[in-house]
């Protein structure tokens, strides 16, 4: 493969990167629309927010759902990134509907 | 609304979220995919694996597709991580390959 080609291969692969990445975006949002739903549901009938059995089974989900070829290892640190940034959300949510 | 309610509307909720989830997963699984071809065609022409160019390109991307109600610094933090693991499972792969 000369230079040439291997750029134009790469900007091939690339259009295909960016288009998975608009898509998990959007997976993403929808996702965060319902974790908002939770977080409602549960203020309006004073149940926890953090439920540590709850993680467990998303982690369980991920791993069963896995065919490869990422890692169980690099799902799971990419998930506990997700829950992560997802409870900040709610914190911030919380807060701003407190002071409503 | 009852906590009875209250339980049985989560229970839908997650049931939302564990799809969206395998949904996630298999987008990431794709995206291994091409980021693996990503490394052999870069090895082939001896271009170099680690260019931070390409990530501003990746996180510019991600940023200008993103509609809410992730926040930025979310959508940044979650693709960090994807990037980072995505990063270490080419390592893997180029020590397995330079065994063989």
């Amino acid at each position: 493969m000369t230079p040439d080609e291997a750029r134009s291969r790469l900007e091939e692969l690339r259009i295909l990167i960016d288009d998975v990445d608009r898509r998990v975006v959007e997976l993403l949002n929808d996702r965060t629309r319902v974790v908002e739903e939770i977080g409602r549901v549960k203020r309006q009938a004073a149940l926890p927010i953090y439920e540590p059995k709850r993680e467990d089974q998303v982690f369980a989900n991920v791993a069963q759902s896995n065919q490869g070829p990422m890692t169980h290892e690099a799902l799971r640190g990419i998930f506990e990134r997700i829950i992560d940034e997802m409870r900040k959300i709610q914190r911030m949510r919380m807060v701003s509907e407190g002071e409503k």
